[in-house]
């Protein structure tokens, strides 16, 4: 008995320095565009948040690389993520003939999530993934809609919380599986992961659990890639044909580096 | 031959000092989930995207009552409206068990508008409504989603415009009467329109074109009520069923002002 052929889809996520700057942004939708198959892209936007609490004298708490989100903070992502940024792309691919829909968590109930929990640290209005709405993205993808995700839940008592991209990138990338042929790309402004870090050169061309252990223990891995990696990993327990962590102004998922359990 | 009944659809705008207190907002949004039928919110947010571009040391340019739109106004009002309002409405509808969706102009093409042609005022990047998108609209609306709009359009050549919410909800409602039967209602925080602006017992229950023009020509109808009721007037010509002027904390069709060609 054969399998119905899934229709493929790539999950990109994109992030840090590309959303900065309007000509490296440029580069990266026109080769989002280009994608074949249905596109699903979920966008960070931290920097440009961090700006804008700057302006308004708030102060962005980090712990371990994650933002602590008070009240006031939620309001600047909120704005950020979900207003700027989102439109922005949305308005920008409309422009390249893709027709864009930009989205939170909340609209059409797409991503619930749960506040996180307080233990040691109290994250304030972090939301942690709970449930992928796949009949919400089936329906958007069947119709020809590309929907742009801003790096924001909801809990469905009326909370907006702050949920983090490359998990939102992954979760959805995990869930839709069932219904497509998923590649999950992680974009950003290096060419791959990378085992100098000052070596563009030197990107690892294919991790595996084993390798990713290795490096891990060696600290060549570290930081800001361990959650990135570990989200690649998830992803593909949940079924993700492949997961590629590559260049924005490339988009070149046969470069980069290609995660394999 | 009877004409197919068409299912009821009601296009509501809210604005002003209801968006900003969270009470009335709560109230509003209670008696936005109990209407019957289809819904379309469409939300203005003026008052907040001012306060925001103090606090940045914009300057919000006004003529006539409108914005003028400046690149970072634009930005301010996208962060605004797009963002931190919408956003906030869409969780907040969800938590009362509406399938709300958030969206501005841009995302799925919804609505269309051309930057506004420079005369005696250059209004910066204000568009005026071009096309809106039918069979968006009727996908969404028809897949059991409740669409709420920013006041937010696009050129579809990458650019964002800041426009007039009465005029996306009125514009929104005459599209729409082609596959809807369609009330438009505009809610604010007074009973309907006044005739003595000190009283809130002047509720005028009913203004035709002809009862207009006379309240204007002895100024008893003036200044900013004047789009309003013209935007009005423009729906009905367009198909509109019922359009109505009432109070955000009713949200009562039944009293309020009722307009008639």
């Amino acid at each position: 008995m054969t399998e119905i052929q899934k229709k493929t889809l790539s999950v990109v996520k994109v992030g840090g320095a590309v959303l900065e700057d309007v000509s490296s942004l440029a580069v990266f939708l026109d080769r989002f565009v280009a994608l074949p198959g249905l596109k699903i892209l979920v966008h960070g936007g931290g920097r440009v948040a961090t700006k804008l609490s700057e302006q308004l004298n708030i102060v962005s708490k980090m712990v371990e690389g994650r933002r602590i989100t008070d009240a006031n903070t939620l309001d600047v992502v909120t704005m950020v993520y979900g207003g700027l940024i989102n439109k922005k792309t949305v308005a920008a691919l409309q422009a390249r003939g893709c027709n864009a829909g930009g989205f939170t968590g909340g609209d059409m109930n797409l991503i619930s999530a749960d506040k996180r929990p307080v233990k040691d640290i109290d994250y304030g209005f972090a939301g942690d993934v709970n449930s992928v709405n796949q009949e919400a993205f089936a329906l958007l993808l069947n119709n020809g809609i590309t929907p742009v995700i801003a790096p924001l839940t909801h809990d469905g008592k009326g909370q907006l919380l702050n949920t983090n991209a490359d998990t939102i990138a992954s979760e959805i990338a995990g869930v839709l599986s069932n219904l497509f042929s998923v590649s999950l790309v992680f974009c950003f402004e290096k060419p791959g992961v990378l085992s100098d870090a000052n070596d563009e050169n030197s990107v690892i061309p294919e991790l595996t659990l084993t390798s990713y252990q290795s490096y891990k223990e060696k600290a060549i891995i570290h930081s800001g890639m361990i959650p990135k990696l570990d989200n690649s990993f998830d992803a593909l327990r949940k079924g993700v044909k492949q997961v590629i962590i590559t260049s924005a102004s490339t988009l070149d998922i046969h470069s980069g580096t290609r995660i394999s359990l």
